[in-house]
């Protein structure tokens, strides 16, 4: 479903492809069900370089193993966390995250010191909506973003909303609708899956890519487990 | 011949426009010639949305107008330095700025503040070659960037190289294969006016635009001398 | 009428000259007004030097014009905000700036970073009458100023308050008067025009200016338009 | 062997108990490779809680699986790259971290930035000795640990340090006197293992854990692979 | 009576001895009552070391004296609030200080940027008790403090809560019990004399020490006053 | 001596007082001698608030008992340090401090934090003179303040030089001339002292003094020992 709602997102001459991890958790909404989603994803990227894939989106706001995939491949992995808060630092004083859940707070304030866009970060806020429950009720969900981002302005001085997690795709338009219904207009509203997408674009034109300085590829060793990305390891040598 | 170089870059679905400003600086070197460069910068973003144009990219590292720009019209308006400096932030842990001449070294460390980037900024270095000289010599230039970037990359830990100055425009793959034929390689080098093209074809296809919570349109008011903004202005309420 | 309230401020010693700039807006309230207020107050100041004068204030707490200014003169050049941010933050744990309208915070927030006091700044606040409007009802103003400063101390731990604009001169006691009468005493209210005056006053004793590392003069370059500062630098050359 | 050199560190009324993972890769020098050891490291850790112990430190600087663990387990977790830090932090004006190899600095000041010790990190340097060989010479250990520390001091400005990787197991002391014999003493030389170790003491003896607001249990959901990890939730609940 | 309660809290093999300095105000709750209390904490330090004690902790959250004992002595010297920032920012995402007066909030702010944590320091916020009324009603003591540590947590973002006042010793685990009723659970409280007792035992046990090259021997010079000082320092070269 | 070089610098409707503290060390190097001279300063500031001065300036750069001495008195206590930290920040980029010893970084350090200016100290360096030696060869100080000076411009990016140590008095002008001969022109060295006591002077015109919210008075307590101060404190009730 999410790779029909992207499709007519991206450019005529871009081919998008659309690819669940082997393992991991039915959803994200903390470190622990990041680190299980890492792996597969970074095995999923090895593979894509391999075929020849030419960038490399990670469908989840805490941008699991965008690190250590660029460890991996030369092409550009984008994670929508980093990109989306560099795009609303461009565009606006200050932006807020409006994210799933209360307590995810301290993941989107340790990623805009890692990404390096602390002060730009004026609030994180909630739906206080579970991952698996977004899709159930769009109205509501429009409705709580809606809310939330209307506090991010009038309360936290945001002058710009990030959507805290990808599984919010496709209602950016209604949000930013219903604002202006609000008196709150002018604001813009990313939906970060989309700008990651669009400036993997960019990247592949500008043929840029992460610098392998702060991401050298790993020594070779030995280990145990992973035979999945062992495998990839192998044939990436063959 | 600025357009000439950059009109390839652009997608074929792209229309480039490149005009100079009517009254200002032969060159932009300190905060004197940046003043005088912005109110015609100004005015020719104000024309260019009344025009029909879709984004505009100031063409100079200081990024002069960029503000003011922004709270008089609605389309994408992109500075060089402030586009450059997020994107290199996303792909390095660190980058520096090779600029034109050192006194330009407070310039940027300002920018990397107020657009919220301050930690990501390694250093600034110059290659002490005047704006104007710049394409006297290509090779003289490479050469400069070159040992400079190589500077910055192994005494200051940049692990990413931004260009300051948009007059260095073309030369950054030649410079990136001089700096793999000294031993540092995966080192990505911006060239800042071809990055912001690019992001602004993105803000474009995004349908993004700065917020109007930071750039909020000016009240009217008396304006003493500046005819041709008070012209354009005129115009545009017409 | 500004220049009669100044007067009596300053030292008998210290001979004062208000002086308008002869383009530019009839008031400054975002970053265009400014923009059309810099060259104007740079060539007063580049006149005011030739003429023998010992030390400009610019009147504006956007302090327009005050880095190009630096860089065309050796005489002390001092910004009402940047002046008065640093004396409050010499007497206060943090201070509120309270200036005429909301959409003005970013400005002040990027003066502290660039100032280099971003901690001190606890909050910016705004009493909503817009510039011109500022000398129609003084009791208002003033009612105005001590409602805003008061949420300032109260709600966001303001220790000390700076008039965001220096059209608001001449009513600092009062408003000190009426914190009192609130049961708010002890915080310091700055005028930053005379603040700045004042401190003008001290850097010419001191034989102290600004740093020509940070502000080196341009070099000379050709110039279209401007001719009025263009006939100043030529003067100031013969 | 490891197990044998921390016993005699621990108070005689704590138990030691050391365990490798199952999964994993032989060594940690990258984001890719701390990825690989992270499941593992928190299965181990849930593992311990229900086997009643006391509480747990991770065997490796960069503290792979800290997070996830906490939000999984109630007993304190430890980092040791987290814990040398804030001791660090509290006897010295600023340290440095002496690790393996280049390329980790990123990760040292990305974990002193989430840790909230930024300012307090002097510098990262490396003895240029992979993990694997590190037991291989203690001498030529000492020594690179020695020189690298000492320029840290004298060029770094670091006033204490602390060892980058837990494999440097056992020579502060060592390094320490090496220091004293090139005129650099007081320099409180860190051995992270030992540190995190004692500290780990501490907070049992306190009742003090980790807050349950930072790092809330995940909500049960689906997970597809992970089996030992699965099994023990199971086991867990029952 | 500090004794007392102290003493169940120390290891078997630690021997506690509690000693108040025969100089200084009745309560510390500002720079002056410090700064009175400063001396006579150092001449106790001094005494300490003579005397063979391992480590001494100060009785006070301002720390006075810490910088200056560190100078004068080798053991380790602890400051409560130092060692309570550390520790809660190892547990927490961020700490809010709890403390008696509410003009006490710069002194722990400035405290927080000196320790090199100033990102983890959510708020202070105070009982509104004097320090020597705390012991007159433990229960209002208790209520206070569990007020005001729920409104940090709920409107600050404290994941943690310090007690700002040594004299709220004793009393940690009836305020986390007493959140748990708020429906508040999970939140470390930090009793800072009893977290830096325990640290104070690891530090012995490490061998571990404040760096001399931070706080070096003061160098010989004569002193007017202060006999019980320069009678100590005199007693220690002999 | 100090007094009659600072006499002739004073506005002539400035009466100028000297006056030394009772009890204290020979000099102030360290933390233990700021302690030391730390009562005996604030006494002697309460002393001068009773015989009706109207301003006074603490001499020494480690503004010993600068808040203590404000909590105290309503007239304005100015530090050399704090002083002349804010008053290079509106004058260049960045400044460092050139102080007598080395180990007096981290104090400079941790004052540029509390004073709120961090990111404007570019370095402290030190002529390796201690105090008292200051006024035995001025010419070989002379000499070493332009040796460090020169290495903090050309070395480390300062913009202006502070004298760490206010026995540096008078050499100020001596300084820049040799940094001039040197090829080192327009950088502005602040002599603390001197530039405290204009700044004094123009706080008594403003009417400006600390803010009574960052530093109230006090609560009356009982004091063991200081008896000339609570003899002060005695008086000024009486």
């Amino acid at each position: 479903m999410c790779a029909s709602q992207l499709a007519p997102l991206v450019r005529s001459d871009t081919e998008l492809t659309y690819v669940e991890i082997e393992h991991g958790p039915a959803s994200i909404e903390c470190e622990f069900d990041a680190m299980l989603a890492t792996p597969g994803t970074v095995a999923r990227v090895i593979a894509a370089e391999q075929e020849g894939i030419d960038a490399v989106v990670i469908n989840c706001m805490d941008d699991p193993g965008l690190r250590a995939a660029r460890e991996m491949v030369s092409i550009p992995i984008l994670g929508p966390c980093e990109t989306a808060m560099h795009l609303a630092a461009m565009l606006a004083h200050q932006f807020s995250v409006v994210t799933v859940l209360d307590h995810l707070e301290p993941q989107f304030v340790n990623h805009a010191k890692v990404y390096g866009v602390p002060d730009k970060l004026a609030s994180v806020r909630s739906v206080s909506i579970p991952v698996l429950d977004l899709e159930e009720d769009e109205e509501r969900l429009v409705d709580a973003l809606t809310t939330q981002s209307a506090l991010a302005v009038e309360e936290d001085g945001a002058h710009a909303i990030i959507f805290g997690c990808t599984g919010m795709l496709g209602v950016a338009e209604a949000v930013e609708r219903q604002l202006e219904g609000r008196g709150i207009s002018g604001v813009p509203v990313l939906d970060p899956l989309v700008v990651a997408l669009k400036i993997a674009e960019s990247l592949v034109d500008l043929r840029l890519t992460h610098s392998k300085r702060t991401f050298p590829p790993p020594s070779r060793k030995a280990i145990k487990g992973y035979e999945s990305i062992t495998a990839l390891l192998a044939a990436g040598v063959a």
